[in-house]
């Protein structure tokens, strides 16, 4: 989505021992894993934030896509990658074969003769990959549309339905426009959604690290992280270190941009040590393939680049095929024209070669082979407007169109789809994307960067697209592609690799709580309590960032005893609004709301009554207020 | 509205030499002045910023709150204090005596004996301050009913104007929710919109240093930024820098929020040098005053605070009167009670003595001393629910309800109101705020905290509530009161305060484009071509804030090169989307669109063509889109 790659962080290597990721769980947390019913050996992974006694509440339980990397009894070595969690369940399917896979081409890394340093190939690569059995299609649509639930969608069942039981209780109300969100999510449910194309579970039977997740608009709404190097650089080291440290915030998947050198590298490394889905770009390798020169671009080198990035596991592709001949013309009138890297590089080629595009002619092609590895699409807009200017505009809609027409022609062939969308709109335009694209592509997963809701803030896209982000979320949108604060300036470096993640969590969960998500509120309803009762190592705890939160607290109050301490620094303690709400509530709970209204007379007795109980007294609240 | 003072930066001293306040002009700009037509005299600001030559475009012109500060020719002196702009104004009206003002009493800093060191009073506080004379009232709002076009109201129409004839060009179209926003600002719209109590001017007689601005829903969305110091204390030199940086990155108000001692003479040292507008909440030093002991809050003492206060020129006051008696024990089942500072004071006031309100029940005499000195109201919501769990509960709209009661009985002395709004409110429950705002409370300005969609990130609240400030601002909201990442926390320090002002700017200008305001996308569209063109400077220039974006740009590509290389460090010089563009626009411009479609015959030709013209050549682009 946003073409932004990572920059090196680590020192330039070739000594493997200095790869480094962080592990270990987050403040008060521990990893437990659910089994299902169907299928009794998937663990599905829960975090679970433990609430100070003095609470008397449960654990919080969240979801969690940070993998085995925050399992201490997990021993992590990058070197040999993760555990195949997947690998039996797609071998006791029965419709996969090992062949001897396609050979790794010295163009797959580089175009120079020289390899750069400090990449060394991942030592432990499966030299015999899978794929389908001939004639057979082995895509989680398949098995969905012949009405078979697989471990993969019980997996995703258990997966978003954390706290769905006790949020039963309360109504949550929301808006949904139109959203179905279940009461409680049935295995069945997702088989059903997965079989209409209305989610999807990318999951490459290449990839059996992966910890299976869904993407559509009635499951919690996701978010992504773009890592990947550049032409300037950047080491395997620290792209690796990078996909860790965007799962660990709660990225849902990962895309890797990477347009430099080492290329098939890197995406080894990284979908060896992945357990969240890893989507690529394939066009930026086969660029690289034919040195940058998009004219020179052929359907045979990028049909080969499918075929190798599908052998390394990659379990979804942007494919800009939308991206016609006939469309080109009408972004000459832009005022930023076509800013999606993808699009522009298909653009170029259809002038050049004044031919209609080969990503849109092949397409039955280009399922074919997703089929066969169950790579899902991930149709790229390469039209895309990259201004408030352009938003809405003629071009992107004829492409819009287009992407629908494809989703189509993926489904004949079960081949799983989710549609990219902008960029940058402003928020009045933001729901017309998310109608069109409803109804231009049969409900297929909508995944959209941002949107940005202004341009006048370089350094801060990460807020005007959570801006928007939070509301197409909310509209509907399956899964929203982070932004980072360099947005527009430069490579993010780690930080803004956990800003961005954080953000997007931010916008994400805004959507699913105005949505009506039956489980979100709970999280934010133990926050709060955990706010009135002066529990401050909960709230950071329960917290998105919980060092953060610590951290800023510690600027003002950096006492331990601060943190248990009935007032914070805002008022002090002389003076507290929480504080007088507690006299408030043991008040209320003795008088009879009739007397309130009660005239004068007894309002003296009542006055003393109050004193009497010590107005000062503070008890704190104990019970959860649902 | 937030409740949050800031935490003292400088060193504690008592040498006023130590004072220090950002000057000088933003990059690349230039203060410019405008006369009005009515009134010669006023000399309204504009920041013009210029932009490369290259560009061939005109400066872009910028609404501009920074005050003189960002003057170069103005000597800025903080133990002075601004100049007085509107004096001459306020004097030609005839209706104002300057009278012996209430003396300043030992309480009004301190209730203790000695006094905190480094705080010097103020050394050139007026003697003797204006009010109305007898029998007369002295609000714009009185003005504006009897048809005056004050120099207040030209100054706030070419103020809001800026870009406006430039915009009536194109259509903006945009989605207003029932806004009227006028092609042009005309002096007699202003004054309309003030008369029907559509919109405020917030100027105390006793400010003559302001620079009028409206605050209305029919003008740009506004900012508020909250300073003040606090029990923990915090001095005078740092709340004035404070104050300037605050309005340097665009507050266009600030709140005095000052909870500890010397509240009076850091409030005076504020007000004599603000350009923009001082709003307090008087019951915060009310409360000082009776040692934090709320039972012992008199009708007197704050009456008396009033007085005090309104002389020194607070621009408007936050007045919880809504908090009555009957809606307390609404409070008492909510997640987090009462997180109003304000509201739980005179929630327990009313508890001790189950009394009604006195702010409720002498509220008309409020009117009166309001009047006298034109100080607006903004109606506090001191039962604003600070959850998720509590957001538009029974009591918050009961007193919302109140508030409208209240705006009338204000309206009825010609007193200018706005009206404050929550809080914490997931998406789907923010237009219904608004909406019941407008109804109950007669259209009278919404100002609102946040409001935060959701309460699990505490240290990235400037986030969750941008993505409610930025909707309800869209909705109808006249000013944002910003929130800080420290919210719920600590204490925000300089930092803090330009990254909640930045957040809080791009919320409302994305609320202003999205309401279609005419000149609102001009800044948009010249940053867009700024970035097509790879005029890096400009896009830092035109950027909220340049100095973030340009080191963000430098820490990739430093080089002085770089900042006009046509490509950036995301592709690198090998790939440019923008470039590919460019061959686009070049190729099209040539094209005739008819062809696009012919057959194959030629096609090879064209193609020919495309190549003799040299695809690889960039010419930027010149000419504005628009």
């Amino acid at each position: 989505m946003a073409d932004i790659p990572a920059r090196t962080e680590l020192p330039d290597t070739s000594d493997i021992s200095e790869m480094k990721v962080t592990t270990g769980p987050l403040p008060a947390s521990r990893k437990l894993y659910l089994s299902g019913r169907q299928h009794p050996d998937i663990r599905v992974p829960v975090r679970e934030i433990q609430l100070e006694k003095t609470s008397l509440e449960p654990p919080v339980r969240v979801y969690d896509p940070t993998g085995p990397y925050t399992d201490d009894s997990v021993d992590i070595d990058i070197t040999r990658g993760l555990a195949t969690v997947r690998a039996a369940w797609i071998e006791a399917r029965g419709d996969v074969e090992r062949y001897d896979g396609r050979a790794v081409k010295p163009e797959d890394n580089s175009v120079k003769p020289t390899r750069k340093s400090g990449t060394l190939p991942f030592p432990n690569v499966v030299q015999r990959p899978l794929r389908a059995k001939s004639g057979s299609k082995v895509t989680q649509m398949h098995y969905a549309r012949r009405g078979i639930v697989t471990p993969e969608m019980e997996y995703v069942a258990i997966r978003e339905n954390l706290g769905r039981e006790k949020a039963m209780e309360a109504s949550q109300g929301g808006e949904g426009f139109g959203a179905q969100l279940p009461g409680l999510v049935t295995p069945e449910f997702v088989r059903d959604e997965v079989a209409r194309g209305r989610a999807i579970i990318p999951v490459n039977i290449n990839h059996p690290e992966v910890e299976p997740m869904a993407i559509g608009r009635n499951f919690l709404v996701k978010i992504n992280a773009n890592i990947g190097n550049s032409a300037v650089a950047s080491d395997v080291a620290s792209e690796v270190d990078k996909m860790v440290w965007a799962i660990r915030w709660g990225a849902d998947t990962v895309m890797d941009l990477s347009t430099g050198e080492n290329i098939h590298d890197t995406r080894e490394w990284i979908l060896r040590n992945s357990p969240v889905p890893i989507g690529t770009v394939p066009i930026y390798q086969a660029l690289e393939k034919v040195g940058g020169v998009a004219e020179d671009l052929t359907w045979e080198i990028f049909r080969d680049t499918l075929i190798e990035q599908a052998e390394q596991g990659v379990d979804y592709f942007t494919i800009h095929a939308g991206v016609r001949l006939a469309y080109v013309p009408m972004t000459a009138k832009r005022v930023t024209g076509i800013v999606s890297r993808g699009g522009s590089i298909m653009a170029k080629w259809c002038l050049s070669h004044h031919k209609e595009s080969f990503l849109y002619e092949r397409f039955a092609e280009i399922c074919e082979i997703c089929a066969a590895y169950d790579v899902s699409f991930s149709l790229g807009d390469g039209l895309r407007p990259g201004s408030i200017a352009d938003a809405n505009d003629e071009s992107q809609f004829a492409e819009l169109k287009t992407l629908g027409e494809l989703t189509k022609v993926a489904w004949d062939q079960d081949c799983q789809v989710m549609i990219e969308g902008p960029g940058h709109v402003p928020m009045n335009k933001i729901k017309e994307n998310m109608d069109l694209q409803l109804e231009e592509c049969h409900e297929a997963p909508f995944y959209t960067l941002g949107p940005l809701t202004t341009d006048i803030a370089p350094g801060y896209d990460h807020i005007t697209s959570a801006i928007g982000a939070a509301q197409i979320g909310w509209y509907g949108t399956a899964m929203l592609c982070y932004v980072t604060p360099k947005e527009h300036l430069g490579l993010p470096d780690r930080d803004d690799v956990k800003v961005g993640v954080i953000t997007y969590k931010i916008a994400a969960h805004a959507a699913d709580l105005a949505k009506g998500h039956p489980g979100a509120k709970l999280r934010d309803d133990a926050l709060s309590r955990a706010r009135f009762d002066f529990r401050w190592r909960d709230q950071f705890n329960l917290s998105l960032d919980p060092e953060t939160a610590m951290q800023y607290h510690d600027q003002t109050l950096p006492a331990e005893g601060a943190k248990v301490a009935h007032f914070c620094s805002m008022c002090g303690p002389k003076f507290c609004s929480m504080k007088i709400t507690q006299d408030v509530r043991d008040y209320a709970a003795r008088l009879n709301t009739d007397e309130m209204t009660a005239n004068e007379q007894g309002m003296a007795e009542m006055s003393e009554k109050f004193k009497e109980e010590g107005g000062e007294i503070y008890l704190p609240a104990t019970e959860p207020a649902e």
